[in-house]
């Protein structure tokens, strides 16, 4: 068999479609907003529910397949990554953007074998854009293949980011500093859109020449880490050098010159990594 | 007559349409980027040619009407704002966006008669939306009308802002020392999508409860004031009193708990008014 991962593929983009139904119905509804780890990080009924159907479905056709979900992970679930063939999955990326009804709300879907990852589907599910990326087999929006701006220059560059959802003094000025530094060396700008999966695809779509952020989760970036590679770009950690995936920090770029820039002016704070036991 | 200005109105949609359409076509091909005030302040041919094409339409149709213009102003046209009727125009609201196909790229048509805005038409040409506001008649998206957020808890807020083009250091001290500020209230989030006119109007979809900047133009934020008004929302200056459309600063928020405790928050720094001599 040529790509044994084919067929999980398909399937996560199936899975992911009929996912972003469920959210773009409840965009509808009233919605009952918890928090977790602080007053700026959100949960709502539906992240629990569209990953209990995105697993159950996945679960019923690989059995034998290990998990990594968002909403798992909250409820206790220790976030063990092995050589297992794994799904990591984000069933709402951006709940912020979600419960204020901004429409930049994505569903993330990522595959990984021994510890190597094989494709993402990312659904930005109120654009209706549909971003897959396949190891060795390119990266498309709705069918349409995907390629990185061409800029080599960073004071030529736009630069996507996040202010987070941490609310500590001293995290804050760190993310707010490294937002100076880059404006300073100059960059055209900087843009925030709420949501780590789809700031991935912007990079893969040309539209900006980088994303970074400290504070992400693996399921946040596992699937656009792969469509932004095949897209022509690289994933690196904030230090420069290659992704960890259970970090919690990425820089994703279209070229080396511009991202190790970024790497070079942003400074890094800790935060508890995603495989901590 | 009941209503003198709705005949502009029309014209100024049908006008809007076509200069999204010269948009569109412009974000196909190679273009060539010049610099204005700083090296983050961008001009393209395009934001000079969509803006001839729609003050010469309007021109021919409304002899006897004033212009302000982005780029006539840019080209040494005094903003003298009269009580005569006065179009308030920006070919391209996000010119950064626009030389990054980033997706939110506007034509922003605003329409003063006696200083006071009657109508204001903002164009998101790359997601096709075509908001519109007509004072004492509700505002619209693609003809579905607006409403803006019921929230009145600023901690429970997504609030859009900029950072700007400015790169000198003490501004963007303040502009960040600002989010510092809301982010510590706290809020739900800031995003910042690079085009005022789609901010305004986002506030006024009720996505996000305020948008506040200081640094723009009047021709940035002369329609969406309009479109956010008539969407139930209020526009201030960042001091918390009227908006002067010529200050340069705005607070467009969807209730006056929330557009004050902004106001009360942020700190301005000084930019030169658009209708200094």
């Amino acid at each position: 068999m040529e790509d044994p991962w084919q067929v999980c593929m398909d399937y996560a983009t199936h899975v992911a479609r009929k996912a972003g139904e469920m959210i773009r119905a409840a965009l509808k509804n009233e919605m009952t907003v918890m928090l977790k780890s602080s007053p700026a990080d959100l949960v709502t009924e539906t992240d629990q529910k569209v990953e209990s159907m995105i697993i159950s479905s996945i679960k019923e056709k690989f059995p034998s397949h290990s998990f990594i979900g968002e909403e798992s992970v909250a409820a206790g679930v220790k976030s063990t990554f092995t050589d297992n063939p794994t799904w990591i999955i984000d069933p709402i990326d951006g709940t912020t953007n979600f419960v204020h009804r901004f429409p930049f709300v994505a569903v993330s879907i990522g595959f990984a074998v021994k510890k190597e990852l094989e494709f993402g589907i990312v659904y930005s599910c109120v654009e209706d854009k549909m971003y897959t990326g396949r190891k060795g087999k390119g990266a498309f929006c709705n069918g349409q293949p995907l390629k990185v701006s061409e800029q080599q220059d960073i004071t030529k560059s736009l630069i996507l980011t996040e202010l987070g959802s941490s609310r500590t003094p001293e995290v804050m000025k760190t993310i707010l500093s490294n937002m100076d530094r880059l404006l300073s060396i100059p960059v055209h700008g900087l843009r925030a859109v709420g949501s780590a999966a789809v700031n991935t695809c912007l990079v893969a779509t040309g539209a900006v020449e980088a994303y970074y952020e400290i504070g992400i989760h693996c399921w946040d970036i596992a699937a656009g880490a792969v469509i932004v590679q095949e897209a022509g770009g690289i994933v690196l950690d904030v230090n420069g050098g290659p992704l960890d995936l259970m970090s919690r920090r990425i820089i994703a770029a279209n070229s080396q010159a511009i991202g190790q820039r970024i790497a070079k002016e942003i400074q890094a704070f800790s935060c508890e990594r995603d495989d901590a036991e």
